[in-house]
């Protein structure tokens, strides 16, 4: 109990009063302060988890309850870091960014009101994918999920972190349709039409009346989002498309020059996501099933790995949604597009209602099976991703590939990669995965993700999402007018939360009074 | 010259002072301050435009002058309203709310930067959806513009405000990706990949990294928007669809109650609008050629003008963008649709590439016809608009419609209503006509737009635009927990324009000086 992580501003006699107010307000059994608990909530990814040591955690279990958690926060300066279920895996999970914060679990929040005419739904932060499903299934819904590739975390936190899916719903935070939120101070806010007391359209209008709030409560900590509203797609008639392999990796260039015209003209409206043979093959074998020798893959072991499992270097998935007949003259504009650029493999695929679902992401299925990737080296398994946005342009996508390939080969790493399309964007994940009982592997880990952040600052390619460890790093990457944007976020940080108290740090917005070099605790940049 | 309107704290020699300013900083030929400067800066359509005279117009034409033009006004504490090309016609074109302030009137920047890749455009606020269109056109350029009814108005300053068109870009603010802002201080920042210093994907991704900024500059005084991405259609390769007449009030019903599913199943996918016999009558003929009786027009009035011209009480055109093979498919889906429900004509319609292009608002071409329904009255005509989001409820929307359709005959005055769709609401748009040379009816329309927003509000019904007049009254309808929004909004108001100087009362938004009963100066409610 000595080292019990604190942050700036407090001894263990000031940390063991909020816990006493904590556990007045909200009772002994939602606040958590032992050791054990403190483990609980660590990121078991991370490549320093020690930076990222909550102080304690509690879980309210209403809206009131936050607010009194965030009333005691303001009167003693405490860091709050709120979760929705702890499952930002690659990110920093349940953990937060300045050490000593306590951990606002919000999982056991776990409301759902469905809207059966609409399809829309309103979720509390604790409902998960699996819950939502299961109350579809229980309730006989005509709706699809869209489910990220790990599907245990929460339908709210992921949109909130803009995750992605598989179908044409993918987008998950362009579903989001009103919010209620507790903000620093304590207030509750609605957005959108919530706003408007009465209103039977909260769900309906994303936008409400002035400046729409929703986006602000994305990626910030602004407020604490205790309910979200978000749209799901009516169940199709019909599904159909193909899983296409491709053989080499400059086929890259090819498949996005190819894909990106018909996503942008909506022929297809999922975002396929184009993934490298490792992707494919970590979900079926470990690596010490093909090689005991360090240092990255040669191209044969690739080859006997991609061989064996009959997989392209390169992967893609394609899907249709909606009345049959539309479907079939879409698949044949796919299929013509697919052959035309000499595919390795095309299998097709096809459902309609009334047929058995197929259990995968392509129809809204939670799974988890996509996170045995992280059993590839063996020993404590872990990842941490980089994800840049790139154009839709398959020359600059191959030059982003294999320059990166290149960096993953000079630091010895095995490489994962992705290309997963938006409407005019592509987000290029690249899944750093790691043995955490390798010592000399994890010294690596960290110069290797600074290499990737600063060759993609060379080609004008930003990140979308970080890991805690980064948020600084990649916030002062976006630097247009001296970093104009952070400046306006703090402005807002501080009008919004004068004391500090609310995840501060998170995606490189700090208030006043942490602001500066010395102040952030477990900052690394 | 005795009678120039004064913001509050100005005397007309600060006020000269402040003019003297700009002319310093902008040069003469940009700062507008004569009584036939300030004739032109006025709202045509204004119940009363004496509320919302400018005491002047400066004319910035670059990003630095408007900044100048802002520190300028941070130091007399003079009110600026920016405005685009000024056409927001029905909701105040180019006055500003508090007589007495300045127009910052941005029509004189004007560059249009075209990505031929991706089909998007960064314009500045001049830019017209008639310089756009002519832009494609001249540049031989595959994409389609999305235009709302009367397109003689700014592309951005459309987007700005939220307004709609017939494509399936038609709901403007969500094309938004990227945004230039100058700040209330005259910081200059840029939102989502923009804020990335040498990014090419500004106009790719709209996210960026952290909270969105995009929709906080709509409808809002946040900033001043000097650049704005924009998404724009691909050139379909076909485009088909109906329009379809139906022949009595109540079939609204059923029109809704069919057509949502197919706009949420995306089967539709651009944005119908159901207009009754009005919107189509009042473009081709003048009310003084069926009777000179005041009051609303009868049934047999109504009969005689549908049966002359063909037109049924409601009518709605659907349309479909694609490939051709799929859009045939789509097309019998909603030619069974529309037959179930017994309409009392169908006209199909349909082109694909190559053909003659039919000019319509479907086809994205820029129009001004249907403003010629303010002649309907004769005199010098004008409107406003009541534009509540309703459910997509066909039993909901027709009682609106009679509800609202008894006030129109209650105080005398002839319907014009549609009903358009969102993917998930619909927005009723409730056209007062007028003629203001007849100083009766012009009595009317204040009570009669605040019986309606009174019956609305009873509903759960909130408009998400309205007239200069109204949008006190609209932003106080917005009152979830006493208000917490405008709250919300108050403090960031006040956070970024502490001076109080950028749109005062813009969306019932109100800097901290202004802001109580008897501040803010020509304010009706």
């Amino acid at each position: 109990m000595a080292d019990t992580p604190l942050p700036p501003g407090f001894d263990e006699y000031k940390m063991a009063r909020a816990r006493r107010a904590f556990e007045s307000a909200l009772g002994h059994r939602k606040v958590f302060f032992e050791e054990l608990d403190r483990t609980g909530y660590q990121d078991k990814f991370a490549v320093d988890d020690a930076l990222h040591h909550p102080a304690g955690a509690i879980a309210p279990e209403s809206v009131e309850e936050v607010q009194a958690a965030v009333r005691i926060a303001n009167q003693y300066l405490l860091p709050l870091w709120p979760i929705s279920r702890g499952k930002n895996l690659g990110y920093g999970a349940s953990a937060p960014l300045l050490a000593g914060s306590v951990v606002l679990d919000m999982s056991r929040m776990k409301k759902i009101e469905f809207d059966e005419h609409l399809g829309t739904v309103v979720v509390e932060p604790g409902v998960g994918f699996y819950d939502l499903y299961d109350y579809l299934q229980a309730n006989d819904l005509p709706f699809w999920l869209s489910t990220p590739g790990n599907s245990w975390g929460s339908v709210m936190g992921n949109a909130l972190d803009r995750g992605v899916g598989y179908t044409p719903y993918g987008e998950h935070t362009k579903q989001i349709c009103g919010m209620e939120v507790v903000l620093p101070d304590g207030d509750l806010v609605r957005t959108g039409m919530g706003a408007f007391a009465g209103s039977d359209t909260w769900q309906a209008y994303p936008y409400g009346y002035g400046p729409a709030w929703d986006q602000m409560f994305v990626q910030s900590n602004f407020g604490i989002v205790t309910k979200m509203g978000l749209w799901l797609m009516p169940e199709p008639e019909s599904l159909m498309g193909m899983d296409v392999e491709f053989d080499r990796p400059e086929d890259l260039k090819a498949m996005i020059d190819t894909i990106a015209p018909l996503r942008r003209e909506r022929v297809l409206t999922q975002s396929p996501s184009i993934g490298n043979w490792l992707r494919a093959a970590a979900v079926l074998t470990t690596r010490d099933e093909w090689t005991d020798k360090p240092g990255a893959l040669g191209e044969d072991v690739i080859d006997k790995i991609r061989k064996t499992f009959n997989i392209g270097w390169w992967g893609v998935s394609l899907r249709l949604y909606g009345r049959e007949e539309v479907n079939k003259a879409a698949y044949k504009i796919l299929e013509k597009a697919m052959n035309d650029i000499d595919p390795m493999l095309i299998k097709p695929t096809s459902w309609v209602k009334g047929e058995p679902l197929e259990h995968t992401g392509w129809t809204g299925t939670p799974m988890t099976f996509p996170m045995q990737n992280v059993n590839w080296y063996g020993g404590r398994g872990g990842h941490i991703g980089f994800s840049p946005i790139i154009p839709q342009d398959g020359t600059k996508a191959l030059e982003q590939f294999r320059r990166t390939y290149a960096r993953y080969q000079e630091y010895g790493m095995d490489y994962q990669g992705s290309f997963a399309f938006g409407e005019r964007h592509m987000i290029n994940v690249n899944a750093m995965i790691f043995d955490k009982d390798d010592p000399e592997m994890m010294k690596k880990v960290d110069p290797f993700f600074r290499t990737l952040v600063q060759d993609a600052k060379e080609q004008g390619y930003g990140e979308y999402r970080t890991h805690l460890d980064y948020m600084d790093l990649v916030a002062d990457s976006y630097d247009f007018n001296g970093g104009a944007l952070a400046r306006l976020n703090g402005k807002v940080k501080d009008a919004l939360d004068p004391n500090g108290i609310l995840a501060p740090g998170k995606s490189g917005i700090w208030p006043e009074r942490l602001r500066g070099s010395n102040a952030g605790g477990g900052r690394r940049s």
